[in-house]
């Protein structure tokens, strides 16, 4: 999905909202605990329920992994689900990979290609590496690299505030130094909304990128405080909910519940674009 | 596997040689290509050829992700005929993960134990989201994290060697830290072969941890001065070799010569110890 098509894709729903398909398969509610792939239940109703409302799906690798082979089977389901409504939406592989070139070229096969089974549009990237663990993401046209930058968790403390004898710290050098490598058609940043303070510094370095922002809700960001540090002319906001909707509800409703959970959450964005 | 056993299987086989199981596809022999499962096939001929030699074997998950689930079920296979050979070798899965707490543990399920499938005894993980995204892989007794600190590649100069006004490096920070949240018991470090003149510093801030050390052969580090430099009391290295050693011979004789390889190395090796 290009830049374009994706802001036309928020214009017409009025939203801005990422739905994270963080399925942790011992908080499914027992109505879909029954079925043959229940993962795969469960995301298809969440989907059905939430697509009018949302323009980002965004699958966090570990919760399938942790069933292997089984657990990517269930998402190479989901997937394939989401593929038959894949002007709907953009789908982001919330992966955080990353290695030296030749490996990562790799990486950009399993997570770009139909022959590495998903076919996402985009892949959330670990900085650490350098230049040329990211570089082999960027050579697939209409693809995104979504580079971390400054994460929601308390362990971004650690090392991504590590301050430069000049004051600049690890997370602002990660947003200059990989403006070398790709731009705002094919590379987003991952920006905590716990750090919504921080949002007016990001701006200023990367005025144009889309951030992804997770960390409202369950991590305790205010989506009030990131849009007022983090909108820009063309929205330039992914906002990413995933416990908060996807689990609201344990009942037969859950999908119902997570519907309504998202519309609120349009509704809300629809006032800020 | 405790530190104690590793020691022992170093001081058996007189070796630290970790061979890199990144089994290109593109790259195996005509001769596996006809078999059912061709990187199966190619790896337990290269494991059953360089096992005397060996104390560790290092799949690299984006070798096995970029063919999907396909792919995930050769590495499945061959983790579990390595089970077989379980006092004989340590197996680190390569997969550079880390995410937000509750989220490593997911991946620490993942890899760490038989419902994720694989159960390996270590594995890489990426340091940039700090503490929280690191401790969930300790919790699991006899497994090790094994934290990027300075890597092998090109791109490792971008942020790695960032330095703050006191002269601290990204790289030391990361050594640093991380020793207040494991111990030698349960973690080792990355350090690049490419870059063994830094190891004496590496040495000064980690003397006793043992250090996983790529790089060596098609990379371009040397064993001699990864030994000179970062050998300790308990050998404390394990030096993997990946395309110099799997990918040493492209005939029907690929296994013979991959084992002719990693016995020079080994045969170096024990000289050193």
């Amino acid at each position: 999905m290009t830049r374009q098509e994706l802001i036309n894709l928020i214009n017409r729903k009025k939203s801005f909202l990422c739905v994270g398909l963080d399925s942790d398969i011992t908080k499914l509610p027992e109505c879909v605990k029954s079925c043959d792939d229940p993962v795969f239940e469960f995301n298809k109703r969440i989907i059905d329920a939430t697509l009018p409302y949302t323009v980002a799906y965004k699958p966090n690798l570990a919760f399938y992994e942790s069933y292997g082979i089984s657990g990517l089977l269930s998402l190479k389901k989901t997937m394939d689900y989401l593929h038959t409504k894949q002007n709907e939406c953009f789908v982001i592989a919330d992966a955080k990979r990353g290695d030296i070139g030749n490996t990562s070229k790799q990486y950009a096969k399993a997570f770009f290609t139909k022959e590495g089974d998903f076919d996402f549009d985009a892949l959330t990237v670990a900085p650490y590496m350098g230049e040329d663990s990211v570089k082999p993401f960027l050579e697939y046209e209409g693809k995104w690299v979504i580079l971390l930058a400054l994460t929601s968790n308390k362990g971004s403390e650690d090392f991504q505030m590590f301050s430069s004898k000049d004051g600049e710290r690890l997370f602002e050098k990660v947003l200059t130094k990989s403006q070398e490598w790709g731009n705002e058609e094919n590379m987003m940043y991952v920006c905590g909304a716990t750090k919504a303070e921080k949002f007016t510094q990001i701006r200023r370095l990367v005025p144009n990128h889309f951030l992804l922002v997770p960390g409202v809700g369950a991590q305790g960001g205010s989506l009030a405080d990131v849009c007022k540090y983090g909108l820009n002319k063309d929205c330039g906001l992914l906002v990413n909910s995933s416990r908060g909707i996807i689990f609201a509800d344990n009942s037969d409703n859950f999908d119902k519940v997570a519907g309504e959970k998202a519309k609120e959450m349009q509704q809300e964005m629809a006032q800020y674009l």
